[in-house]
């Protein structure tokens, strides 16, 4: 059975226009259709559709569930995009199937992407969540310049992934504690600039190794995700 | 420094006709420079171009480390290629960057692709060992029938990833033990067929689940080479 994303109010739901032309005209779906509905943000539920409009569709739903699958920790990894966009994107898709709740982009020193498709990048997650059936929708920010980023109000395990041997690593998996917030930084493939680590290290973040490999942008951020979400599950 | 695959006897190592292309005629390097050479079976020495001919190249090795980085467990990895040939692709270059030492492509009863291109897949390993700069290249084996894969010797950790919940699943991340040899098969897009997992289960397989959520077949194999490799670190 296929998942819609779309809004819920009370025993209702309503799929947007891109949704409703998906179920419609891509799978000639009919009045009566039992699917899945979620809000993406912790609500999935389970209905008949009732009435198909030309750019709406209303679901009539049956079972509601709140907090599906809730997980009692956060993942936010801030990664500065790869030249290749495929390589960032499957690094979205993967992270969805395994369990991430916001990705942000940075814009460093030794970035060469300066620009991102934002959208693009949303339709990606939102066809990960449907077809990983997640009732949650990670939060995809746009590029942002890295000092600025770092202003935000962050969590307490606030970690910056770096190979700048000048400066002291811990190693990622000693030092994470089960069960809590994570916000982790992957560089670009020049890696961070050293005034990047710096200031990154006075706003509180700690410096990280993922291990002694050689890894790949979107292979050290999916490395993160994968092991936090090992760890904690 | 760029890493090339060669043969290496004694203080010298030789480079085959395409990595010498690769060095003179792409990279145009010259006589004198300093490269690091593999063997691919452990080998990693660093030395100087000596000799460069039309079809090889000749390298005066100053340091050899034998068993570079090699960890004391093996991973082998066997799965159902997807339709999709990029999602494998992807799978085998990401795991080679984490970590595993064989790949199998299996032909199941639910298989909707029944040929890969084993070159392909072999420069795309060969890349990603020498981006990662790694000494082992791992072992890709072409397709091979489900039920004649399970008669070869296999470790004793041996395990095979389904959904089917009519058969008993053990929580993989539970079950498996640390610093010892793995095995584990992943299914195609339709799962293994019931038939396919009790032969597999026959012959000593022990059924896992990889957890609660739906994961593509390439995202199931990740999850188990990252976790192995997490686990073991």
């Amino acid at each position: 059975m296929r998942l819609y994303i779309g809004n819920i109010n009370g025993n209702f739901a309503e799929l947007n226009s891109e949704e409703s032309q998906h179920f419609s005209k891509v799978l000639r779906g009919k009045i009566g259709q039992e699917i899945y509905v979620t809000d993406g943000l912790g609500k999935l539920a389970k209905g008949k559709v009732s009435q198909i409009n030309s750019k709406s569709i209303e679901v009539e739903l049956s079972e509601i569930q709140e907090n599906f699958e809730q997980r009692p920790y956060q993942i936010h990894v801030a990664i500065a995009p790869t030249k290749n966009m495929e390589r960032i994107e499957f690094f979205m898709e993967k992270s969805v199937e395994i369990g991430i709740d916001e990705i942000t982009f940075l814009k460093t020193f030794h970035s060469e992407r300066k620009n991102i498709n934002l959208e693009r990048c949303q339709k990606i997650v939102h066809s990960a969540v449907k077809q990983s059936l997640k009732a949650s929708v990670p939060k995809i920010n746009d590029l942002i310049k890295f000092s600025d980023f770092l202003k935000f109000n962050h969590p307490e395990n606030k970690m910056i992934a770096h190979c700048d041997s000048n400066f002291e690593r811990k190693e990622f998996k000693k030092i994470i504690k089960p069960v809590t917030d994570y916000l982790i930084l992957i560089g670009p493939e020049g890696d961070f600039s050293k005034e990047e680590i710096q200031l990154a290290e006075q706003n509180g973040f700690i410096g990280i190794s993922l291990g002694n490999q050689r890894l790949r942008t979107e292979t050290a951020a999916l490395n993160s995700v994968f092991g936090l979400n090992w760890m904690n599950n």
